[in-house]
């Protein structure tokens, strides 16, 4: 399997995380997929990515306290491999993950995308859990000290133990049994921890092993530009910046993150200029707001992304897209640049 | 209290950590206190320290890969405060902690110490345990970022949780009720993590709260020159450089040490050149060696730290000293200026 | 020759710099003295100060583009050594340096102080001037790479080269010839280049061969803490911050620097917390202003500087003080302290 | 003109440093310049490069205390522009500069390319010559903190200042002149020094004027990666590590920089491998040795480098090359990647 045909263009979809946070459900999930089917699925947005801590029981419930719950309850196999929270996606119970939710997807025509953090559950590695397929138990595999700075939910693993990529192995083998077209990996881009690196081949070689074309990619940034050979050989696309909102000054920044990055384009490869923040966002955050980005700077972010031929992820509600971002997310002629566009290149600044 | 009455001299005593390492048990500590109170009381030796790791099971039982095995099982109440490991000190059962220890140890005119690391047990703080005498439980105190980069075992406290300080104040009821005379904390004396800085000043507060005079020991080293009068407020004694061993090159170094903190020294606070790694060491790490330093350079050891003013803990085993170290250990001299030294200067380097 | 004894007590006395910037004159300096002689030389104030550049032709005339104008008109001998410049101290023609001047001083019972830069100026190493009483010539002794990073005049010096302590014996021979009883070095004192230590080690050389007892002030701060010794070994003063103006901000962090250095005040060895900017400041930057700090400000800060034991530099216009702020500097219960104190340590934050 | 027509293919050429350093002298590049034209210049090898300092007096006398002295003579015009040093180049004579010697090398079916620092000589800032054709003087356009930490020659140029470009049009006006075809300029690609990143850009616009296709070459490195598009913009090519030398760790190490500048080579954009060190070397320096790479490693070096699509400068003398050395140098498969490679690769690591 070559990774970059899994990808011939930048990916377009929607993702969770700018409007639902930490909360989505299967309802919710189901609803967007629905929409985007109808409306956006013409002009190639084809693809619904679940993110962060679909397997967290008590999500959003110690806000603005807690992002992230700390020492939270979560859903996992005797194996330490985490499960969908079957509160917020009542589909996967009886052992069935998400394979429910991802039919439904791809009956409509979509693909399936879900959200992971670099690692092996805490608990999983505190209370000496097996490893599918292997012989070592994750407290052996597990790194004490590799902790992500901003989720409490996970250990690194330790490429030097034999187990390490089996473990790996053992978590895509479930995605690609659940039918899962798209994994977008954190606590990882960046390389915050040594073993992350090694991480990321390991990420790929699972991949390849589990014999279904995953889309992989990497988050949060920025990306490190001397790291660029790494990203392109084991991964599709990886974020080049910390997280974008709604805002001017990190739009007017990612031009000078787009100089950095410009000639590491191509088929398969696509440094990632982060989701769009259009429409209503926040709602899982705990209010509601509207896009902050005038039009113009609407206009002028699609632009960029398509220049630059940036995977597209949509981040507001999808649902309750208004008839001018509408009209912007399918304006074909920007679109086209993603598709035909080849070595774009800053004239001036 | 005041807690520089606590320890009006340096102190001077004997640390399993050199010799034992992980491994030490209650019948190795009693032959180390009776052999001290034999032959190194009289001459002011009156401190016995139990160091890292007494609460874990199968210390030693994974080397050379692990000094502290991730994830290990350790013995814990129901509060989560860490207490001794049965099969290393049988008295300890019933609930009776260190109690019977301490009090062979003082019966023989000696004080009783022991090793902490700074924070909660992981396991306490997973399993949602209750605080002593506080109403939060140990997951909402415990902070999952802050932990140490060396020893798996805990995490670090967060300052702001209401009860933050009610942890410490618990865990040293206990020591207190045990007969606890001396505390040495660990990964906390360099601040390698922000809420380090405030941990100590629990400690303080706790030893206050507590009732009994414990002395407090920070570690490891380098001590942050900056923070002088925070120590200087909330503890007796903070090691001054990393880790020392028998090696001329680290002994070397200890003077420009002591030239930083040459004036921050008096009764009660005392900067600590850390252990002196005389006579058989290392029979806990795997293979026991005989001190590398030359008499020569072991003369000019404890020449300097006690014109400095250290604080003299013994590392070698206790039990196997010649004649020749046991003389410059009851050196009466030398010995002197720990007592009558004030304010001793650097001259000239 | 002792230099701790030049200055058993902190230093008292007025600076020109926050007034007059480098634009001092003669006759400004004259009547500078003429009023600390007459109102303040009772309550101790006796040392008057030449700060920066009075050696420079057009000092002032670039601004605000400059403070200091690169590769400007210095006037000096011919081994190098800066001599008054002629315009602004007219009593210094003929060889006389600042002989008058200082004579003048004495006789009203002050002391005569001078700035100096750390170094070698700039064109009499590119001209290869030779050194007095050396065999070498500047050229050989000043290094091309150690230079200050905000003024452009100096050169720093090797302190490999052999007469290297030739040329700082150079200069001071010509201060004790002049009658300097007080040098404030700039551009020294946190170590900003590798040379600079062993600079502070030469100018104490210097000044114990030339015979006079010259207090010796090292600047700009913040001194390095883990230097102490070095400072104390070398100097009479050293300053704990950067340049402190009249701002609250500056002011409140200095009790954070004063904890730091407290225990290292000691007869001859002060930690320097800069002058005071009281009354009319500025007027040499080219706009005059009053003191910003209000009078309980300014009570808050000459009760720090006495508690604390720091030198006391008066920074505004001594000729047109008021009666509030000549009522605080002349408050003989504060200034006890400058005396009378010892070891003042601080009891909370 | 775009610069990147001027060097559609990797330029080849020799330099004159790693034999000669400082000391070369016509008679030594006309002999280089003859053996390249004979030899050589068949299989593309072209250029003739004269490296650092060549308008200094001296050089070489002060081994091994200075590879550059301090404050030592230079030849310049009266508007500050650096002059071949009469000594070394004869025909320099009588303002001709290097206008005979490009000749001869012209002659040779050659092309004739020097080395300068960045920035203006110390004396003429110093001595506040005139710019030509500008109404500034060059005190007014240095600045007395931009200098280079290995080589006391230059002060940088303040890129604020209205005559800042016309003093770099000023110098290549004057090379231009004299027929240079290649310029590579030092002190400014990893850029040390704030300034350097418009110094690099100012040096572009000096070569549109001068009206002549000089090639730029920037020095040392490592360039920054995240600086690539200007690199690329304003460059021919520019250096990639730091001097390399024949020593295998060295080369070894070049793999992982090629990596990291894989993706940013195309006609006229040359990321820079460094010179060739085969051969004779280090004569200049004091004592000559031979190339410490075997053949096996040279013709690793030589392979990569074409792969790569570098530069190639030879940097032995070119007058002693034996056979084997001469046969890689010659060897049309491994040279004709340079004009017919494409965006090679690394496939593994």
């Amino acid at each position: 399997m070559n990774k970059n045909i899994f990808a011939p263009l930048p990916p377009m979809g929607w993702n969770s995380y700018d409007y639902y946070d930490t909360t989505v459900s299967e309802i919710e999930i189901k609803a967007a997929a629905k929409c985007m089917a109808e409306h956006l699925l013409p002009y190639g947005w084809d693809t619904i990515v679940i993110d962060i801590e679909w397997y967290s029981y008590d999500t959003g419930l110690k806000r603005p306290k807690y992002q992230y719950i700390p020492f939270g309850h979560v859903e996992m196999d005797q194996y330490g491999r985490l499960l969908p929270c079957p509160d917020k996606f009542p589909s996967s119970t009886n052992g069935r993950g998400f394979t429910i939710l991802a039919e439904y997807i791809h009956s409509l025509g979509l693909k399936f995308g879900i959200h992971i953090m670099r690692g092996i559950p805490r608990k999983a590695a505190l209370e000496h859990y097996p490893i599918w397929n292997g012989t070592q138990t994750l407290d052996e595999v597990a790194d004490p000290a590799s902790i992500c700075q901003w989720n409490p939910d996970m250990y690194g693993v330790r490429p030097s133990e034999k187990d390490a990529q089996t473990y790996y192995d053992s978590i895509f083998a479930l995605y690609a049994e659940w039918g899962v077209d798209f994994v977008k990996c954190d606590d990882i881009c960046r390389m915050d921890m040594p073993s992350a690196k090694e991480e990321i081949r390991m990420l790929h070689v699972a991949i390849e092993r589990c014999g279904r074309p995953i889309v992989l990619s990497l988050s949060p940034g920025p990306a490190l530009i001397e790291e660029a050979w790494w990203y392109e050989k084991h991964a599709n696309m990886w974020r080049i910046t910390d997280d974008l909102w709604d805002n001017w000054e990190l739009l007017y920044a990612m031009f000078e993150r787009c100089e950095v990055w410009q000639n590491h384009v191509r088929p398969g490869c696509y440094p990632d200029c982060d989701m769009l923040p259009f429409g209503k966002l926040g709602k899982g955050f705990g209010q509601e707001w509207s896009c902050k980005l005038t039009y113009e700077e609407q206009k002028t972010m699609m632009t960029l992304w398509c220049i630059f031929r940036s995977p597209l992820m949509l981040g507001g509600d999808i649902t309750q897209l208004d008839e001018q971002t509408m009209t912007l997310l399918t304006n074909k002629d920007i679109l086209s640049m993603l598709s035909e566009g080849n070595g774009a290149q800053q004239y001036e600044r």
